[in-house]
């Protein structure tokens, strides 16, 4: 049996203001680094380890591993890099307050571009500030790899070759795998794990800074899963998730 | 032309309580953080960017690399944890004062512990709690690779490998080094790039957290060598580290 930890990051800054951020950079806010911290206490008092950890390319996640296994006294795991962790790209929507477009467009159809299974919010211009085409990071892709938005489809669709490439290989090896990363490059895994559907998917939200565990059998399938810690308090973010794109 | 950037980590704990360190693996004083920082700062101001890092599985010099990272905002970039960058490992000496060691055994004999080409501390127990070879991270190597004590000649044979199969072929295929570590794996590196005999090395002292750069040719060979930054202020702070053994 294996187990796999994966924590989306504690609160960012854009998370506190309600602003899409996608692939934007944002830093974790002071609360976001406490969740950071807790759960790598949590993941240590619970008699949790790992061989190796996987995160995205964007500061909020990899901030949160590390403050994660500082708790843990294992900053020297190594740790992989993956830009296919990414949080979904949100598009023309990035840095614009999700709350302001509801009241402009409306609930309907902010909840269609935040969970819509294959309807991507308008896309950026290659050129957009906003967008990263011109990130350094991004430097060794392809131009069209670097998304000017997604859908949660498209996400799915980069996140998959991460995980039979990189990190299903490294499970079934016998590591021990904890993957920091995005809500909705969370969600994406969880819908392939648990065989969610393209509807079902709209209604599942991952709370930030919470680790949840997969017990996996030997063919990587789930035999169950849970989160750690205080569960009304893991129901109660996420319904703060599922509630931010009200206006 | 290649340009590598060496970094020892900033001030250690034991660095500033004049204690023998090797493979225990202490935190950064805050003057180390803000070394790390003024040397991420110093990098960025002066055009250096990254494709790569490499650093130890010691916490000062991962920490001092995140923190000159984070000042260049190249968290995301891809960093590569070795063991064969840490430290000397200094035997039974670890943990114990330079200064008191001085005292009991004489200059002259702590001179040549610390800076001897060949001659090792007395060496550690195996199961002594000040050694290494129950430590996880150290856990997949063979227990004769955890070495119980090392002199200058046994760093740099270890160091060695990691250049040859590591840090040499990624210098070449066109990527842009930093290599965070510690004075003697440094030393080991700055000995085999500038050919520096036995018994020279002896007088080289490499500062806390004071960017080294190489311009190497095509084969490797360094064209020149300089520290970044104020040079009275980096000769200062070799010198301090030559007069740590002192009574």
């Amino acid at each position: 049996m294996h187990k796999l930890v994966l924590i989306r990051h504690g609160e960012s800054t854009w998370n506190l203001e309600n602003r899409f951020t996608g692939w934007t950079d944002v830093e974790l806010t002071p609360t976001g680094i406490s969740q950071a911290m807790a759960a790598g206490k949590l993941l240590k008092a619970e008699g949790y380890d790992f061989d190796v950890a996987y995160t995205s390319v964007l500061k909020r996640a990899i901030h949160t591993l590390n403050y994660c296994l500082e708790e843990m006294d294992r900053i020297w795991l190594p740790v992989v890099k993956d830009w296919r962790l990414n949080e979904r790209h949100y598009g023309g929507l990035q840095g614009l307050n999700k709350a302001d477009m509801a009241k402009q467009y409306g609930d309907e159809q902010v909840l269609i571009w935040r969970r819509s299974y294959d309807t991507p919010p308008p896309a950026l211009e290659a050129n957009d500030p906003r967008g990263q085409r011109q990130d350094a990071r991004y430097a060794k892709l392809q131009p069209e790899q670097v998304p000017l938005t997604e859908c949660l489809k498209d996400t799915v669709a980069r996140v998959m070759p991460c995980w039979n490439e990189v990190l299903a290989p490294a499970i079934q090896s016998g590591q021990r795998v904890i993957i920091s990363a995005h809500g909705n490059s969370i969600r994406a895994l969880v819908k392939y794990l648990d065989g969610i559907s393209d509807q079902d998917i709209v209604g599942l939200n991952i709370p930030n800074g919470v680790p949840l565990v997969y017990e996996l059998d030997d063919n990587l399938k789930p035999i169950r899963h849970y989160y750690l810690g205080d569960a009304e308090a893991v129901a109660k973010a996420a319904a703060a998730v599922a509630s931010q794109g009200k206006a």
